[in-house]
C-alpha cells in the first residue's frame, strides 16, 4: 500500500493509473534498464507563445545589434525583429535559427552558461509575467521525483540546443549536464594566447539534423548509451522516441501530452512542432498504444500553487 | 584529520603528496564543478600486449571466419591474423581498425552489449592469465572512489569504443553508461518487419576521427557538458584532456601514468599510443606541471592482493 500519493498534481483516472501501474510494474525490471526519457519544449516547461530558446536569442539579437546596429539590416535577423512571416516562410526556419546560433559563435561553453543563467534568472514569460521557472508543469516534476524514487535514470531529449538545456537542467529538473541530449552546436578546440587549450562555439551544428525525430533515437544511443522503457513527449519530434520506448520487452510508457486546455495554459495541435505530421498525432498515438496526457482533464494543477 | 588513508596502494611519496593536496583543494570548489575524467586503456587497466578490446575484435574476426572461411582472405583481416607487420604497416591502423569494426555491422546496441560483456566474462588476459576485472590497476580504483566521496562526478574518456566501454563501465569502474566518452561507431535508424523502430550499428565511424588528442577535449563539451579540474591519462592521446584541465582556474591536477615496471606490469613510452608525439612526453609533462605516476615508485601495489 502507498503511503502518500507521489502525484498528487494529477487527477485519478485512467492515464493516473497507467502511470502508477508502469512505476509499479517497473519494479521488476533491472535497476540499470530503468531509464526514462523526457522532452523538454511543451512536456516539461510552457513552449507557447515561444520557445524559451527563441526568447533567449531575440535577447542576444537585440544586444547585438545595439552593438552592430548594420546587423539589422541582415534578412534573417530582418525577419526576426519585423516578425515578417512572409520573409520567414522565404527563408525558412531553419537558415533563421542557424542565424541566430551565430550570435554567440566565438565565446566558450562556460560564457555561454553564464550568458543562459543570467536570461532565464532576469526574465518573465512573455505573457504570464512569472519566470521561467513557474512555467515548469508541476505533474510532470512529480512525475520526475516518482520516477527517480523508483531507481529510474531520468534524462533530457531536447530539440532545442543542448547547451541551453544544460544550463538549467540539474537546477530545475535535476538532471546533470551528461543526462541531456540536444541539438549540438560544434565546438572546435583551440589555443590561447598563452598557449592553454580552449573550446570555441561555432556557428554550425555538430550534427547533420536538429535533435528532433528519428536523430532522437539515435542520439539517445549516441549521448546515454541505453534505451529507455519510458518516454514522454508532446509533438512529432518525439514521435519515434515514443515509439522506441514502447518497443521495448517487459514494462514501458509512453507519454504524449495534450495542449487542450486553453484556460490554464494553451490549446494548440500536437502536430504543431517543427516537425511535419499528416493527420492527427493524438489518435494516432492512441491507437499505437501512447498514454495520452489531456492537461484539462488529467491535470489537477498545471504550474503549481 | 584523516580517519583512514583513502589510497592505500600509493606509497608515501610527491605524487601521493599532489593528489591528497589536490582532494583538500577541491572541496571548496562547487560540488557541479567538481569533475574528473579518465582515460581507460594503460590508465584504470593494462593495455598490454594488446588493447582489451582488440582481443575481442580478434574473438569476432575468428567466429566470422569460421562461419565465412572467404573472409580470411581479406587484406585487412589476413594481416592481423598472420601477424603480417609489413602488410600492417601497408594498409594502416585505421583500414585495418574500420574493418574490425565492420564485423559488428548490423546487429543493435543491445546484442554488442552482449557480446563485449560475454567476451570479457569468459576471457584470460594473454600472458598473465587472470581475467580483466584482476588487469586493472588498484590504486586507481581507489583514486576513484576517493573522488566519489568527495562529491565528483567521475568520468572515462577513452580512445577506445564508446559501447564497448560502456558495456563494462558500471561494473569495472561504477560509472554509468551516459559518463563514457569514446569513439563512436554510427548508428542507423530503422524498423523491423513489425514497424518497431530500432538502431543498427553501421561499419563508419559518427565522427571524422577517432576520440584521441584535440577529440577528446571537443567530446568532453560534446558528451559531457562540464569541464574537468582533474584528469588522468598515459598516452599522447590525452595530452590536450591534460592540458584542458590544468587550464583551470582554481585546483586542478593533471595525472600522467608512467609505464615504467617491467617487472610488475609493462615498461613503455608514454609516445607509444595510436597519436604520435616527438619528444619524451613525461618530460613535456612535467614542464607544464603535469604530476607523473611512476607504477614502479609511485604504487605498492599494481593489480591488488
Amino acid at each position: 500500500m502507498r503511503h502518500s500519493d507521489p502525484l498528487p498534481s494529477w487527477r485519478e483516472g485512467a492515464t493516473k493509473t497507467a502511470i502508477v501501474d508502469f512505476l509499479d510494474a517497473a519494479r521488476s525490471v533491472p535497476v540499470d534498464q530503468r531509464v526514462a526519457v523526457f522532452d523538454n519544449d511543451g512536456t516539461l516547461w510552457c513552449e507557447k507563445p515561444n520557445y524559451v530558446q527563441a526568447e533567449f536569442l531575440l535577447g542576444e539579437l537585440d544586444a547585438a545589434i545595439a552593438r552592430d546596429p548594420v546587423l539589422g539590416e541582415r534578412d534573417e535577423y530582418r525577419a526576426v525583429i519585423e516578425n515578417d512571416a512572409t520573409l520567414q516562410a522565404e527563408l525558412g526556419l531553419e537558415r533563421i535559427a542557424l542565424a541566430l546560433v551565430e550570435l554567440c559563435a566565438g565565446i566558450g561553453p562556460g560564457e555561454f552558461d553564464d550568458r543562459v543563467r543570467a536570461f532565464v534568472a532576469r526574465s518573465m514569460h512573455r505573457e504570464r509575467h512569472v519566470s521561467y521557472r513557474a512555467m515548469r508543469y508541476s505533474p510532470m516534476l512529480e512525475l520526475l521525483d516518482a520516477l527517480r524514487a523508483d531507481d529510474f535514470a531520468v534524462f533530457l531529449v531536447s530539440g532545442g540546443g543542448t547547451e541551453f538545456v544544460r544550463a538549467i537542467s540539474q537546477d530545475f529538473y535535476g538532471v546533470s549536464p551528461e543526462g541531456v541530449v540536444g541539438t549540438l552546436v560544434r565546438y572546435e578546440f583551440s589555443r590561447g594566447e598563452d598557449g592553454r587549450p580552449r573550446l570555441v562555439r561555432d556557428a554550425a551544428l555538430d550534427a547533420s539534423a536538429a535533435n528532433e525525430g528519428e536523430a532522437k533515437v539515435a542520439n539517445i544511443q549516441r549521448g546515454l548509451g541505453r534505451r529507455p522503457i519510458f518516454a514522454a513527449g508532446n509533438t512529432a519530434g518525439d514521435r519515434e522516441m515514443l515509439e522506441y520506448a514502447l518497443a521495448h520487452d517487459g514494462p514501458s510508457l509512453a507519454l504524449l501530452v495534450d495542449h487542450d486546455d486553453a484556460e490554464r495554459e494553451y490549446a494548440y495541435d500536437a502536430q504543431a512542432g517543427t516537425i511535419a505530421f499528416e493527420g492527427d498525432l493524438v489518435e494516432f498515438g492512441r491507437d499505437l498504444g501512447w498514454t495520452i496526457v489531456s492537461i484539462r482533464d488529467d491535470w489537477a494543477s498545471v504550474f503549481g500553487p
